[in-house]
């Protein structure tokens, strides 16, 4: 049984290491993958886009387990969902919730059954839910503990609100969304949004940068000005080639993104 | 059997995949779990707060391999330690010394038998005794090889002098002794100290910033203001909400810490 | 069956967890170790380097999947090579190539049959072969699918001039080829290159570092002093006691290096 670990813990402190010591002992056999722990610190939106878009590759069944949790200890409760056999555990605020678009939550449930937490077992951190409530309940649950074990059902979680398209006639306008570790401007605009636009070529802005159509490589780009494709999160990205559209762009997650049909 | 490695050899050169490799070509069945490799290069105290903080979350009979070592090929020996069951591998530069607060070791051995070292086993490197020493000796003490095998007892190993805490009536004075990567202030003042201080509410004092009280959980903190916390290791920490205490107050390792009970 | 990764993915964006999630949806039991995914973006020669430098401590059988891939969607191909029972794989732009110094190619394959290629197996990214093509063909690989499935034998492929040294009497001329985590600068000049000089204490010369002769450790460099070293690439290495030679030494990858021996 495969667990993925998405978190902004990094890779300094021994944070995530203890995870895995806690699932190893728990069951030996779990196989982890780390999706990220580099997630930029409290940053909800990015961890919940690296796990949306990272699941689809992962075989069925498979257990995620995603905390960026500033607000851990306070009020919002520990979740676990289960949606088209895959399960996600983390804090009910919006990191799991870009995982859904494709497929609903059949189960979502407040992971309230102390029994499977560490420590004592009356008595998990206020502080750090990722080694002493979701890293438990994942191992046990990839040991075969039925998920209605491990608390009580509830109707609804906490989405986050992805910003909407602005569709018009031969024109969408968008967001830069994220930036990853080349520098590459992601926008909110899918591969479909594009076809719904109708035929053409589209023009592509992003603040100073502008774009005229798409090219299916980074190596069509030519050197040193900005290319629009399809990245592989499926999304329109606006890239340079072997350098960073963000720093010569100065782009900023929020900008707005236009894509117009030529006349 | 579970190996642990802590380091400061960083995510990029392929030093700690090496060790790795020469592992899994002894002892394929080992499980390697990494507490981290970002321990900022030669903190040789850095290393050892993260392994003495994790180690407890591992199964007994981990073997927590650490090595940040300027001195390797030098004269400081290469040590095998086991205490209460685990086993500790590293230089003998204080790396290992803060694993043992609640456990003595029951044995200490120099790693000088070269028949378990890697190359041809007369030729170990003197520039990474992680590849060519440690990592080959954790891999046979996790077939069963005994430990008396890779070498000589001796009677002591080098101990980090850790700064001792001043107690006076009402009042600690401790130390910053490390920042997470959320830029956390970690002190060397335990949730034990502060309740030996007595009855009350402490006021902490680390330079400009000041804490009346504890919170129990971050989201606790009110935010732009300076929050004390118990952390995850079970140390006294001060933390904003959703931002770095190191950058706003500017604080360093050493920097004195002070609590006091109001009167 | 071990698969290694060399790739510049980095650690925030999950693009090295899904290259796991597809490898381990096709084989379970592989094990994957990173070798590196913090290759400076693009640095087609760094990669090549630290894989060239580690896939000796690997077992026979090993499978080499490195990705550092501008090209990625063009023209050029992606490969399978094999040597020594060893098993390369990536784009073909160098980065395998610096691996068979010591091992001719046995067989040589552009990975043209999108039967082992992910997606609905006609369709993969022009944007991340990685995780479409090189993924899945590595696990198939390691599941004992014969090499000669994957795509047909090609002759040749793409090889990285390393910089050759200048060899006069007395006098070896090379160059700074990489920086390690540490800051160390390493050389072209391996240590037989060294011995064929002849007998006598070498003066290294980078910039306006000067060293006397070479250390067996790094504990025997005068703090505050460059020092020569043998490292565990087995290359002549610049280095400070626990300070970083290219910060000191303003260094960059080309700089000339100069060794002679005294009169």
């Amino acid at each position: 049984m495969i667990i993925t670990l998405t978190t902004d813990f990094g890779y300094q402190d021994g944070f995530v290491g203890v995870m895995k010591g806690v699932i190893a002992g728990i069951n030996p056999q779990a196989q982890v993958i780390d999706l990220s722990h580099s997630i930029p610190p409290h940053n909800i939106l990015a961890g919940a886009l690296v796990l949306a878009h990272s699941l689809r590759y992962f075989p069925r069944g498979t257990i995620h387990l995603a905390v960026v949790d500033p607000g851990v200890g306070g009020t919002r409760q520990p979740l676990l969902i289960e949606a088209a056999g895959d399960y996600f555990i983390g804090p009910d605020n919006g990191i799991l919730s870009l995982a859904f678009e494709d497929k609903l939550p059949t189960r979502i449930l407040r992971l309230s059954n102390p029994a499977y937490h560490l420590q004592n077992r009356q008595n998990a951190s206020h502080t750090f839910h990722g080694r002493d409530v979701f890293a438990p309940v994942a191992a046990h649950l990839s040991l075969g503990v039925s998920a209605l074990a491990f608390g009580e059902t509830q109707d609804s979680f906490v989405k986050l609100a992805m910003p909407a398209l602005i569709c018009r006639e031969r024109r969408i306008e968008g967001q830069i969304i994220y930036f990853d570790v080349f520098g590459n401007l992601f926008t909110n605009i899918r591969r479909r949004d594009l076809t719904g636009l109708g035929e053409g070529n589209p023009r592509i802005a992003v603040g100073q940068a502008r774009c005229e159509g798409l090219v299916t490589s980074y190596a069509a780009i030519v050197p040193g000005e900005f290319g629009a494709i399809i990245n592989s999160w499926g999304l329109l990205e606006i890239a340079l080639y072997k350098d960073s559209a963000q720093r010569r762009s100065g782009a900023k997650v929020g900008d707005k993104v236009e894509v117009s049909l030529k006349e």
